[in-house]
């Protein structure tokens, strides 16, 4: 089904519009080598190559167009195939002959660097040919794949380029012939998920099963042997690709039990919501139950006990994985960029397997919080990791929080999470509607167009909203077609207080799995929802010792957090009364436009000439305006503490 | 000056006696691989040797009495030192024919070991002889010297053995011909400080000044040059000799400054406090004031901002370091069992620099909590780490946490902790009298006689007390001698409330800088003390982010904690009310005897079929008896959470 979407709103046109004329030319430029950037590790590790990009500068050596060495992580190729996605999505809503010429030579490039048989990785082709495919776990080649082919296809159906679109196939082809059931096929799989999202993607597009197949091979073969790396390992004999990612446990790479038998989602937390993001589509897709019950319990593992309140996840840096559930540190986590990106992947295919408004909650409170705060909004520095709680001096002198960054930097050795950012925001009207057959879904509050042709006429829908500037939406349905078209409107579990109208009467709106469902027919028609948006308290779960006597505030979608250069110092200090009212107040000036909530608050005084232990508590106390911002937009403003869970008095 | 001190203390004998029967024995099992245990890394770090000890083996190959290789840490040889220096002062209170025949066979092994020239250290003579003092930033070569002339003088002293005094004298002077100013001698420090205590020690014992000039030297030279160790591994060209530590900034070393310019303690935990225990040792031997400010400032640094109230130090894993003022995280930190006994050396020297119960409050802290915690009430456990908040599933599953063990291991692969231990409890009566001419601090309550010569007759001192079962303390002080005698005993800072008597008569108590001085002529006296002794609150100071909302609760010099044996799990969840009483009982039964405190505490109930983020805070909570037990003692009760800083109701 042919749906198209145009988005015209104003909180996130102005992030549309970064994407074309700041972080795709600036992204374009790092890849290059191009401008002098100062590119930081994303954690204290010496083997991070932070030197430089290099990643277009590997494709022409690749394909012999450069003489030199292949420089960066064995990934690097993905750090391009990113950006020409994001290209392609943000041709679709701006059409640019210059960007298009630019993206067109990368194709050509990328073409260029593919061996007769198919296989594209430049690390390999120009560095160790002869370990093509033997060090999986680490090798990210699949990985690589995948991104290529996500890349083709989205840059195929914004520019209908064939060129990348063969050069995918023929990838796609050789990995088919490469990898299966049988003999004289490899039994093996990527130790980072990816290459079954794109194979899925092309099957969508082309039709072809065994696009569909060999991504189901990759999922259904994942965990089935405990041994497979180590046998990986044993054969190859070499050095690690990685260095010390041998030695990860299969929990790392989800490939501890068969994807079925995996309860609760352990390891690295970005392969794990990629894992997810094909097996969703794949269970949709198939409609296979067993899949789809894998998909809700590791959905539900994830949702229920290891998220954060900004829909940040993994909660420790060593692995980037996640721990064990209820345990969700807000200082030493990690909450990457690119995981809640995934986990957006994740949301928006449930959302194909069943209608539960869950999942587009989950997907907003991952996309207005943990993924929009990986950016600057500059749109040209960038987070790797998310934290919740940020003191300037432990992350530069503590070294249990040296990955926990206070300010953004222009780049990162692994660079996975700008081209992420670019690609995810371009291809924003790929998550606001979920349509199955006659029955469209309103996932997210975005001023925005639809039409689709749902076999008998045109549908269209348009949504006008300054969401979440308030909380009125107007949606007016144009059926062209002979069917009743089911409208199902997200009612977000923020919300408390809503009315609803449709065609000028007032409804009483019934939630089913949090949608409120109007059938609307042949014609014209407007429905109006009217949520209450306000300033809101939340309280972790009892179980989450790092939260418990401390409470989150938010608005809507958005996740608010104090700052040091609104309230001083030693934000622990300052305590958030149970009673306190929270005004908020909208300031144009502000971070580009934000929303601010304020309270009167109380501030303990600490005092460095008091002892460190004392038995008396006598402590110091005054009043403090509490100010709040939401919690994407912390770090534009200088070096400076931050905190998103207050301290309740 | 010979003072003679005997302890035959309730609480400490018990701990004697378990060096003697239990400890000794053991580990000399342990030291030649002569008992079957689980020895465990203390923490995830592959380079961790831990598959047996092969101490004393590496001494028989270096003495050419077996083949073999090396095995081990380049410091494995400290720990047979340190067994060695406790088998000496185990001896001194409990004469033992067979372990002295024991002791003095493995005195002929170092003996055998040590080099032609006095050079000593099994790696270097049997693994890579020509090496030697090339890498000392990382090769623990005068480190493991320092501990075998400590162990040496202390065996000499207990012993009067000469091969063993003999044997120290060679390799001190060895290191006086090859280190020092001036010409043809290397101009450099090693990277774990301890010769310059051994040195001192040596001096002390002999009076030959070049054994103090030599210790001086190596800690004026430390920090004068940022490049050298860099200049070091330069010119060794070869692989580190500790994978990893040549990335070790100067400050993990100590070696960013010249001491003198040292305000913040930095770095490694242990090493800042041997470095400190040598220079107060020196400030006090030479009474040079830039040094003894030295030690003030970094003592002030270490006790004002840096300091666990268990008397633990370290704050973090990486690097078992230091981190910044007031970052004192509960579940993340190090706290090693090695660095409170350090800080207790620290302490010890301080206090014959200056006469301030502080020091005394500081020792009796890390002794009774931290010390004492890193070992089982079996005397065959033992505790690198030692939390202030333990939760098994987090220790087992994140691995933040993977170093905060939960159960005390039977060895550790870096086993600096248990021997350290065993030298220490089994010297404690070099901790309870500080004695200045005619001067004598009291400064710890431990039942126990002393006795001195002034020059002009004969001083003793005995002390009675069930300490700290109660806080009453009768002091007879037989002065034979002809001078007066000035008693200063310690009014401990926990004390609030205390009453005094001399000869009978009640005394007026005043502090000067925390001792009560008692004039003392010709004759026999006695003195009384009774001081209240109580649970008691602590809060800390608010600067410190994990512990703001929370209280401690003490006893006396024993810090207590609660353990989910006691308490059920999620012990974040169980709240003591500000006004909650706290009754205090003698459990004569439980782990081997000790105070309980007890109180009435809520518990909110956290329930895993709860939304994990909700703005409902409707929070059940129930009455919850609290029952605390003193910290040194968790986990002899098998596996579960224990947590020093409660939340407060």
């Amino acid at each position: 089904m042919d749906i198209r979407v145009t988005v015209n709103d104003a909180f996130w046109n102005k992030y549309r519009e970064l994407v074309r004329a700041e972080m795709i030319p600036y992204q374009w430029d790092v890849l290059n080598d191009a401008i002098d950037i100062n590119i930081e590790k994303e954690r204290d590790d010496d083997s991070i190559p932070s030197e430089k990009s290099h990643a277009i500068e590997n494709f022409k050596i690749a394909a012999g167009r450069s003489k030199g060495e292949h420089y960066g992580w064995v990934f690097q190729d993905s750090d391009v195939y990113k950006w020409l996605e994001a290209v392609a999505y943000s041709l679709k809503y701006a059409w640019d002959d210059e960007l298009k010429k630019t993206a067109d030579s990368v194709v050509d490039l990328i073409s260029e660097a593919q061996e007769a048989d198919g296989y594209l990785n430049t690390y390999f082709t120009i560095k160790e040919p002869s370990r093509k495919y033997k060090r999986l776990a680490e090798s990210h080649e699949l990985y690589c794949a995948g991104h290529f082919i996500e890349a083709a296809v989205a840059y195929y159906e914004a520019t209908s380029n064939e060129k990348v679109l063969s050069t995918a196939r023929k990838l796609a082809d050789h990995i088919f012939d490469t990898f299966g059931e049988g003999e004289g096929k490899l039994h093996d799989v990527d130790g980072h998920e990816e290459i079954e999202i794109g194979l899925m993607r092309l099957y969508h597009l082309t039709d072809n099963e065994k696009y569909m197949r060999t991504a189901e091979y990759f999922l259904r073969e994942r965990g089935k042997d405990p041994d497979l790396f180590a046998k990986q390992r044993k054969a190859d004999g070499g050095e690690p690709v990685i260095a010390g990612l041998d030695k990860a446990p299969n929990e790392y790479f989800q490939a501890h039990l068969p994807v079925e038998k995996q309860d609760t989602a352990e390891g690295h937390a970005v392969r794990v919501v990629y894992l997810c993001t094909a097996l969703a589509d794949l269970a949709a897709t198939t409609k296979d139950k067993k899949l789809e019950d894998a998909c809700r319990r590791l959905w539900r593992n994830i949702v229920d006990k290891r998220m954060y309140i900004t829909g940040g996840i993994g909660s420790t840096v060593i692995g980037e994985a996640f721990t064990l559930d209820y345990d969700l540190p807000n200082d030493t986590m990690y909450c990457e960029t690119c995981a809640s990106i995934g986990l957006i992947f994740f949301a928006r295919q449930m959302l194909r397997l069943e209608a539960d408004a869950e999942y587009a909650d989950i997907m907003e409170r991952a996309l207005y919080n943990t993924a929009l705060s990986g950016m600057a909004l500059d749109g040209k520095h960038f987070f790797y990791v998310n934290p919740l709680e940020a003191v300037p001096e432990k992350s530069e002198k503590d070294p249990t929080k040296s990955h926990v960054k206070i300010i953004r930097p222009e780049w990162l050795g692994c660079a996975c999470c700008p081209p992420n950012l670019a690609r995810m925001i371009a291809s924003l009207d790929r998550y606001i509607y979920t349509v199955n057959e006659n029955e469209i879904l309103i996932n997210l509050f975005i001023k925005s167009a639809m039409e689709y042709d749902n076999g008998s006429g045109r549908v269209s829908v348009r949504q006008e909203t300054d969401y979440p500037g308030s909380g009125k939406i107007e949606v007016s349905v144009v059926n062209e077609s002979n069917e009743d078209i089911s409208i199902a409107i997200r009612i977000p579990n923020w919300c408390d207080a809503y009315s609803g109208s449709f065609d000028g009467q007032e409804q009483k709106i019934t939630k089913d799995k949090g949608y409120w469902y109007i059938k609307v027919g042949k014609g014209t028609h407007e429905i109006g929802l009217e949520m209450e948006i306000k300033p809101k308290r939340w309280y972790a779960n009892p179980k989450v010792s790092e939260d418990i006597g401390k409470v989150a505030i938010s608005r809507g979608p958005q996740v608010y957090c104090i700052e040091g250069v609104d309230n001083g110092d030693d934000l622990h200090c300052v305590y958030l009364p149970e009673e306190a009212e929270l005004d908020y107040e909208w300031q144009a000036d502000l971070l580009g436009g934000v929303g601010v909530i304020e309270a009167c608050g109380i501030r303990y005084m600490a005092d460095s000439d008091k002892p460190l232990y004392s038995s008396s508590k006598e402590r110091k106390s005054k009043e403090q305006k509490i100010r709040m911002i939401p919690y994407y937009a912390w770090a534009n403003r200088g070096r400076n503490e931050m905190r998103v869970w207050l301290n309740e008095a």
